[in-house]
């Protein structure tokens, strides 16, 4: 073992460093399997102390640290790099929740909690805590805040960056930064932690948070209705913020063909409405009302909408077995997708001005260059987020119709710039967009983001290689 | 002339420079009057393209700039030193809306829009900008913005940070950031806009923004509450969470020596309820639905509330001129202290949790100290922020009592930090508090603070002296 490693052992125990291949091996690679990486030791520390001492040792040694929590980024932005000289600094162990103020509707936890366990301890003292996505099970915190994650209600509270007042973050030198303060308002001088959310581990490592909670909803109701276009959903979306306000939590939206795929995939499937529609919209509603006030909302609502012929047709989940079945339909695209074979992901935001159009133009040049292309598109229409995949034509090997990759980026992410939109909505960069995001963000700004770097990260040993390029490399 | 102000008026014309003496003073004193200083001259540049060569022409001369919008701020942040060195950068003339996108719900604005302005271009497409405070028809959006502006509906929609989606920002070099995304979720990168929301001018010169807008509510009520003690004002504002959700837009607390203040000096005004109480909440819902809905649910709130002992009294209004009334109670309480004499102002934010005792702990001491004192307590309890004033007691000389300002100040604020709260919850820092923070916040904040300002202004030229002690002084 190497000196530093020695010393590294001497602070985190026995525990706390993992040099054994066969158990580093599930950590060197990414969630989707598109990036695999070496790595010198994975070290756990079990507190901020412990990080601090690590990140001091390491930096000592120049040594640079990839922070990961539960591995399950979309970007490879917790993958360590090949060079087999980095170290992967586990957040798993930091997994307390330090505190929790009902009155204050705030929660203090460390970074490695996952998502679920931020959401239950939440909930045992009756508040929400809003954040939720699919991998919520095993996403930790840390992760959450490092890469800003969104998910399914930020439509009403936020993505994780407005869900946080508070930061704790072991800066590059190994200097601790306590920033963990729960005010709703505090202008006393440049707001720090939000260089930290968002800037996956580039900057420092977050190892604890205040976040935001909110009341509990005491009803529920989801319904789901079937448009025209694009132009019906977003008619739709407006409607329903005028009339519904904050009540409104989630509105997603796929295609028909996003529907086809989960019917073809998932035998207990069923398509919702009576009839087919070219796109669907899941709407839902939650309030401080019992569910059949919210429930008679909802239907108030969609009869306004089909009487002026925004939808074709809705229906309102009436059980708890109904609004899983409703939900199932939106979250197995993602699986049905994999399971007709592998695809071309995007993950972009659009103005909701310029989200039909987006869809007419980008849809019309692709099919186009790729005669009988399949896009499989879905998303938070409420955040102007769409996943917009895109599936071989039927009879074209999908593995083989990867290698139209980088062209097919280039037909999605250019339109998506014309539009003013972005092509890592809640994904991240990682190192999936690292160079990507050169050519279309403004020089001045990345020059930005490179000063900020430099005066934080001097020696370019937090997360290297990603989101930034790296510094000697500039 | 300078072979400086040549070059500057150069670009922007007769109207944009400003030398003569007389027209200069309302622009060297704030509002306060606590800080008057000198220019060599107030730059009105009416476009992006002008400040950026304004910065570009004082940075090849080293000339500090100090930019200033509706000249309404509370801590001397946009009053320029006494060196007469200094520019004044008015952005007033900068005052188009570019654009609204009511599908997207945002609006495009310069930095010199007025915040009625910015409000009524919204009304115009049936929208809110619920950004409101006291000086909105003088004040400035780009000061608002600098400023992270808060106000009375912060609980709602959050201060002006959270009201942001993109920037036009001056960069010290004279470069322009163009940031105007009107996105909802953009993960491509470091949150630059972050850095210049609060930075009070010090790096670089907000010109232009994309703001959120929401649905205008179609209903409102308005009530006012007696209490005990402010531990029954939180226990009512849990009790409003609880039950009205997003509905609940504002919630203010006075004590009755506010209401004193304003029955004394305002002969128009009337106490809100049958008998005095301790302090008094007003609270403010608004909804998507008609007013007498939204009436009866904080009639039914509230009396609950009375059921549950949480309030001693009650009332709501029922018509646009009680509405006012209520408001004015209020909105009345700074003239109202004004006019009883000079006073030692505090801006404090606290954790809910902690601000009865805060309340009790602090009266306590400064009663200790000073017997006699009379504390002017109100403020967004929402928020946990208080406007803590100390007038002096009765008989004692309002002017002489100043004196223990430095002394005051150390009482409250080591209490507000003792309870982890913010000394400057929402009036920011400028010149009043420069000193202050540093005594204040951990020093590790001040160093990443410092290397951020040096690495976005390494000339020091961006509004120094505010915020952040000069660099040549650390």
């Amino acid at each position: 073992m190497s000196a530093l490693l020695e010393r590294i052992a001497a602070v985190v125990g026995p525990h706390g460093l993992i040099t054994d291949e066969a158990t580093l091996e599930p950590f060197l690679i990414d969630w989707r399997k598109r990036y695999i990486g070496r790595a010198l030791a994975m070290v756990k520390p079990a507190s901020t102390n412990e990080v601090a001492e690590v990140v001091r040792l390491c930096a000592a040694e120049r040594t640079a640290m990839v922070p990961q929590g539960g591995n399950t980024g979309l970007a490879g932005g917790a993958t360590p790099d090949a060079s087999g000289t980095q170290i992967i600094l586990s957040l798993s162990r930091m997994n307390r929740v330090r505190g929790i103020d009902p009155l204050n509707n705030t929660l203090t936890v460390e970074a490695g909690c996952t998502l679920v366990a931020v959401q239950e301890a939440a909930r045992t003292a009756d508040r929400l805590f809003p954040l939720s996505l699919a991998a919520e099970g095993s996403c930790e915190i840390g992760g959450n805040l490092s890469t800003n994650a969104g998910g399914t209600a930020v439509l009403r509270y936020g993505t994780a960056r407005e869900l946080t007042l508070g930061l704790e973050v072991v800066l590059a030198s190994g200097e601790v930064w306590n920033g963990l303060r729960g005010l709703r308002k505090d202008n006393t001088g440049y707001d720090l932690k939000h260089l930290f959310i968002g800037a996956e581990g580039t900057l420092g490592i977050i190892t604890a948070a205040v976040l935001k909670l909110f009341p509990l909803p005491r009803g529920w109701a989801t319904g789901i209705v079937g448009l025209d276009s694009p132009e019906s959903a977003l008619a739709l979306l407006s409607h329903a913020r005028e009339r519904f306000g904050e009540r409104l939590t989630s509105v997603e939206l796929f295609s028909d063909f996003c529907l086809d795929l989960v019917l073809r995939h998932f035998a207990e499937s069923r398509a919702p409405l009576r009839a087919r529609h070219p796109f669907y919209v899941l709407i839902e509603l939650a309030d401080s009302h019992p569910s059949e006030h919210v429930r008679q909302q909802l239907e108030d609502g969609l009869a306004a909408a089909l009487e002026a012929s925004l939808v074709r047709d809705a229906v309102i989940a009436t059980s708890e077995a109904q609004t899983r079945a409703v939900w199932a339909l939106r979250e197995s695209i993602s699986d049905a997708q994999a399971r007709e074979g592998k695809n071309i992901k995007h993950d972009v935001s659009l103005p909701a001005s310029a989200l039909a159009e987006f869809i007419a133009v980008t849809g019309t040049a692709l099919e186009r260059a790729y005669p009988g292309v399949r896009v499989v598109c879905f998303g938070h229409l409420g955040d102007g987020n769409l996943h917009y995949n895109i599936s071989s034509p039927v009879g074209v090997d999908a593995d083989a119709f990867l290698a139209n990759q980088e062209t097919i980026n280039r037909i999605v992410h250019d339109r998506v710039v014309h539009f003013h939109g972005s092509i890592s909505a809640e994904h991240g960069v990682g190192q999936l967009r690292r160079d990507e995001i050169l050519r279309y963000k403004p020089p001045i700004e990345m020059e930005l983001m490179r000063k900020v770097k430099a005066a934080l990260d001097p020696l370019g040993i937090m997360n290297p290689g990603k989101l930034i390029a790296r510094m000697n490399q500039l």
